[in-house]
Order: C-alpha cells, then structure tokens, then sequence
C-alpha cells in the first residue's frame, strides 16, 4: 500500500491520497493550531475502524440474503488524559432496521471486530472495541 | 469523541463525520465489492498516522523557528497475507526541503513516532513502525 501526505496550507492541515487519487482531509485540533480544514487524525483512525467493521457486516449479511433497511453507526470513544493520549475505550453503536436484524447483526458484528476485521487486528489490545447493536424505529 | 458513519450507496461505500460536520469518504476493494467512491479503511488507518506524527513533527519544528520549503510524507505499508490482514510494517518516508532540516526533521519525527503521537501508541505494539528523512533537491 502506497499513500502521499501533502500540506494543504502553511498550518496543520493536510490531505493523503492513495495511488487511485481518492482523498480525505484531515486537521489538527484547534487547541494544537488547526482550522477545523478536516477531521482530526484520531477521529481518522476510530472512522476506520468502524468502516471496517461495517464493510465485514454487510458482506456477511448480504450472503445470509439479510436485507437492512436503515444501517449507520455511532462511535464514541475515550483517550487517556497523558501523552500520548491513546484510544481507552472505542464503543461501536449499530443502528438498524429490517426484518428482524438484530440477532444476526450482532453475530456478524462479533466475527468481524474478533476475526475478520484488519484494522481491529492492528488496534492495541489494550484498547477496549465494545459494540451494541440498536434496532431502529421506523414510522411505517 | 462522537463520530457517525452512514451509508453512501446500497453497495459498501460510507461516510464518516465528526461533530463538527467533517467527513471523509471510505470504500471497499473493488475485490470485496467497492466502487472506488474513497479510500479503503487500512489507507485511511496508515493516514491517520502519516497525519498524526506530521502535525507533532511541525509543531516542534515551528518550536525552534525551523522553517521548511517543502513537507510531505511518503507511507509505504506491508500487510500479513492472513485474515486479518493486519498491517505488519509501515514505513514513513518524510521529504523535506529547508536550510539543513534534516537533522531536526529527524529528531522530531523520533520524537513523536516513539512519544507523542497518539496514533502510533494505539497502534499494535507488534506493527514496525520505521522512517526517514529525505532532502528534497531544490531547483534554484
């Protein structure tokens, strides 16, 4: 893999690119100089973790033929107040809706952050992944 | 921290968003079913790196009044060829063009990769982090 981090200005923000030319901005916090020019790097890394998970989610509901109607997921997660202030705790919040989802979203989400999933795998194993699944209420 | 991850199409294609209305783009590998609608979630992991030891890294060299002409960083990473295929090596290549910035380039990016960033400390202790620096050439 392949990627170039280039300045988007004379500050603290940046944009990384890989070989295909898909790009993402990412900023320093506003206490560190940033302009709020793209997300911050730790944000970037907690976002990866639950794309992952969610690519590994999908593709296993979609070979159980398990149609969603609505999926999204919250993520909230606690650093450690010292330097360097690491990931504690990353909690994983899946929102769905569908027939009857939530038994084999869960199924699904424990094989990918336990198995599958490669950056859970490249995450600390002192960092904390925990994961509820939510059914979503749908005005029908 | 808060983040939310959304769908962008019916297929494995996602946005991330941070409290403050950020976002970046994020999709599968063409061979799991991506469409090339963002970066993939090991691309946007090894960038949350890059960006995160480039901020520590300007930040102490803006400390000692140590100006750059040039800055980006080059990321090359190796992954397990395993499930998952966690990363086993990443390389950050930093080129930079200044008067002599090689070796207080060097320094802090030790400095942050080893201290500071937190990045590198939620990283798994058994990925090998390496570096360099390079002095662009300049055509003056």
């Amino acid at each position: 893999m392949k990627l170039k981090l280039t300045r988007l200005n004379d500050q603290l923000a940046f944009q990384a690119a890989n070989e295909d030319g898909q790009q993402i901005r990412i900023d320093a916090s506003a206490a560190a100089g940033g302009q709020g020019l793209g997300m911050r790097p730790m944000e970037i890394l907690a976002s990866s973790l639950a794309s992952c998970a969610s690519i590994d989610v999908l593709l296993i509901l979609k070979k159980k033929r398990i149609a969603l109607e609505a999926y999204e997921v919250h993520v909230s997660a606690v650093r450690k107040e010292a330097v360097p202030a690491v990931f504690e705790t990353i909690h994983l919040e899946f929102v769905v809706a569908g027939t009857d989802p939530l038994e084999e979203v869960g199924k699904a989400v424990k094989l990918s952050v336990e198995k599958y999933c490669s950056v859970a795998g490249s995450l600390h194993p002192e960092i904390k992944i925990t994961y509820e699944v939510r059914q979503e209420k749908r005005y029908e």
